[in-house]
């Protein structure tokens, strides 16, 4: 921070949970005004998204049951970062574990926060291209449909509403603002 | 859910945290394959984010202090669900609060879950037009600075990765993709 200014200084920190996924601690901060305040956290490693676009511009997507929101979502593959893995080598990792692909053409396009009010998860967007069948298949208690979507397809999907995951539409936009797909 | 055989099924269902934002609960389920699992849920009320465009199509952003990721961020005025409040209404809310505008034109783009591999959390996002002078001042606590920018300024804060929000990614390209901004 180059500004401490506006920093919220931490007073206390009781760490609440430390689970297999996440660590949720609860901080007391002094405000920038001097007023205190309470801070609910979450702790979560961080992961990658990719958005795959084959040879035709159609992307890959999955279709994966999620617990929290008790519905199946099309997504694009993505996954967690294992410690100390580095974020390109995860893309690469998650895509084939998801898809069976293989990526001649790895990029990283931005890194965002998903929720960054009250959790510090980054997710690495990237671009995958020149996809090739790889030796993994898919986990079947992960991934339970995997689809290529041609643009048109893409534009009614998200027309009706079916795309609901935020990283996912991001990617799409992002690739479609660049002529991805 | 029209599919039951993607189902996660609860089994137990232990609530670790109840906050003022968030509530943890950490549930046992079993998997489609038969198998067991434990599942680490947040649960989040919800939230409105506004991408408010200007007569000459700029768009306004306001900075944050981000606790969790120890940083100030530039990003979509946006803010959480009272319980049982009205998306729209929130969102009217929130932008009068953030910038001190009331939109003449308010519409719902998409509602979308910002992370939900662990967490319920869904964003509801706005296009906010034909903005006007509130009576609202900024809570100096929340909001840090407010700022119109222009789509050449936006680009260049894209490109140089300033914008590290995932729902202002995702808006600023929703609002381009539909030539608002």
């Amino acid at each position: 921070m180059d500004e401490p200014n506006l920093v919220e200084r931490q007073l206390r920190s009781t760490t609440v949970y430390s689970g297999s996924v996440l660590r949720l601690r609860v901080d007391d901060v002094e405000l920038p005004s001097g007023r205190r305040s309470r801070r609910e956290v979450v702790e979560h490693p961080g992961g990658v998204a990719v958005v795959a676009v084959d040879r035709d511009s159609s992307v890959i997507l999955v279709r994966q049951f999620r617990y929290p929101v008790r519905s199946a979502l099309w997504e694009i593959p993505a996954g967690k970062l294992e410690p100390g893995e580095d974020p390109l080598r995860c893309a690469a990792r998650e895509l084939e574990e998801e898809t069976g692909y293989r990526a001649g053409v790895l990029e990283e396009v931005v890194p965002f926060y998903t929720s960054p009010g009250f959790c510090d998860e980054v997710l690495h967007l990237f671009f995958a291209r020149s996809l090739e069948p790889g030796d993994e298949r898919p986990d079947e208690d992960e991934v339970i449909e995997t689809r290529r979507v041609s643009r048109a397809e893409l534009d009614d999907m998200i027309a009706r509403g079916e795309i609901r995951d935020g990283k996912t539409l991001l990617g799409l936009f992002m690739a479609i603002a660049r002529g991805l797909v």
